[in-house]
């Protein structure tokens, strides 16, 4: 048992749980829900995606919304992007970047979302390293879609994760960059628990410095029980998003649960006595909020379930412990 | 790590499930409900109550339900009853008993359901050990609500815990009999995997015979991280519900989740290699059947998400193994 005494949570909601909504969510409420989310005690919100308004036009105020938001000192507010042209606008929207690394761990996805395999996303990396390095941001963290499963690749083996990881790091070392922090997507909701820790396990003896951090998704009802399963592993950085926003569009049905839900996690580390730094009756505010923009229930449980901290002030975990 | 080989699902759908639901559901809609539940490799269906069909008029047909379902052999059919009346009943109508001895470890709690304080409910228990032993049953479990805590009490301490286990199996034994299994149930989804953990080996120390069943809700999200707690102690007996049947009446909002759900369960442990003998699909169509019964979406995840097996033959853990 080695459960992290502090975790953090980076908020995604406002970018991949409004970029799966169909209809155009008006800027103004990105806005007033990423100045609610700013007062949560969240300290990283990916706020949007510089992709293009072509294809994805729900994120077609990317400079609207990063312009207009209240920025609180101390939070630190993301994007993503998937070319060069997205680092660009990235570059030129005061948001904070990384200098990551993105591939998918599936090959059938990789070619599927970026037209590419895995392979020959990996020759395009030395660009990216470049203009990483024009912009003066160190190259320090990489990361993996479809890293535990793929819908249209199937299996995703721990020695091709491993081997493609060792690939970027490499890279990276080429061009006199060090990989310091790995982020592992499960992107479509194929990880169990025990994957989780035999995963982890696997990265942290091959490479004991560099970070874990964890985007899981909640679509097959596991998404909880993989942090509790990351968390005894040390594991103390997950992205997640407020409400359970954001659907998954490899479902079986359209409206399946997405990523894991910013509260409940929370909640799950609170009642272990794990600090967040998160108020939690903050983020069930932000939760029915998120409910009230898209117009419908969303999967996370505490705003339905209840905030246990209004009932009694300490977690159980506590009272045993005093 | 002891994680099981083999784990076996409580269904009590039909039962709990149907129980909270506000309009009548049709007897003949239960009938096919079981039915079908009965051919998904389940082996306990929990099918109805006998209680009072003035409180609780949805199971008024409990000897209906009974009479008329297919029973399919290895299968045991059980039901819920709170009184000595309810106890007549079930024993004239063909149900698996166990001999259960049950209380609230809340007092709060069991004033509020039955009317009585936990102490005045323990004085109850010889009538309950005569009724069982007149009718040739041994009084071999003993069943324990709100036992990781409680909306009307708070903390429910482990050591409050232990003690009124103690005298249920001290008063037990009075009568010369041995209670081999507990059931534990959160009925106010307050337990939190790491309270799972110190509750199942403080248990296992004091009673190393004793089997533990769990009896969890999900109502903030945490049901399936529980579980998974709860396998890693070695516990291989959980109560579930088809697709999440069953709301929480103490819950901060009318809906909350209920029970865990038994597909979402029964995937979780076949991801991991371990053994429920349950056919996932017939599960998922069990879950849109319930759907389809109540007129509403469910909470179960796997029937949205999609089954794994139908895109590959073995789970995860599997493949790495070979």
């Amino acid at each position: 048992m080695k459960l992290p005494q502090h975790v953090e949570l980076y908020e995604v909601g406002p970018r991949e749980g409004f970029q799966s909504e169909a209809s155009k969510i008006p800027t103004e409420d990105k806005i007033s829900f990423i100045n609610s989310l700013s007062q949560t005690g969240l300290k990283n919100i990916e706020v949007t995606s510089f992709v293009s308004p072509k294809w994805v036009p729900q994120m077609a105020d990317a400079e609207m919304v990063l312009a207009h938001i209240d920025r609180v000192p101390g939070v630190a507010y993301r994007a993503a992007y998937l070319n060069l042209k997205g680092l660009e606008r990235a570059l030129s929207n005061n948001v904070t970047l990384d200098g990551s690394l993105v591939l998918s761990a599936s090959n059938a996805f990789s070619k599927r979302n970026m037209n590419k395999s895995t392979s020959e996303m990996l020759e395009t990396l030395p660009e990216w390293i470049e203009a990483y390095k024009n912009a003066g941001i160190e190259v320090k963290q990489m990361g993996f879609m479809a890293s535990f499963g793929c819908n249209f690749e199937g299996y995703i083996y721990l020695d091709h994760l491993l081997d493609i990881m060792g690939k970027v790091i490499s890279l990276a070392e080429s061009y006199g960059e060090r990989i310091q922090k790995v982020k592992l997507a499960d992107t479509m909701g194929w990880a169990n628990p025990e994957q989780i820790k035999t995963t982890v396990r696997a990265i942290q003896d091959k490479w004991p410095e560099l970070q874990i951090h964890l985007h899981l998704h909640d679509t097959r009802g596991l998404g909880l029980a993989n942090v509790y399963a990351a968390l005894q592993e040390g594991l103390w950085e997950f992205d997640t998003a407020v409400a359970g926003l954001g659907g998954c569009p490899f479902a079986a049905v359209k409206g399946a649960p997405g990523n894991i839900s910013t509260e409940d996690v929370a909640f799950l580390c609170a009642e272990m006595g794990i600090e967040t730094g998160l108020n939690l009756k903050a983020l069930v505010e932000c939760s029915k909020m998120a409910e009230r923009i898209v117009g419908r229930e969303l999967p996370g449980h505490l705003s339905r379930g209840g905030v246990l901290p209004e009932i009694r002030p300490k977690s159980w975990m506590q009272v045993q412990g005093s």
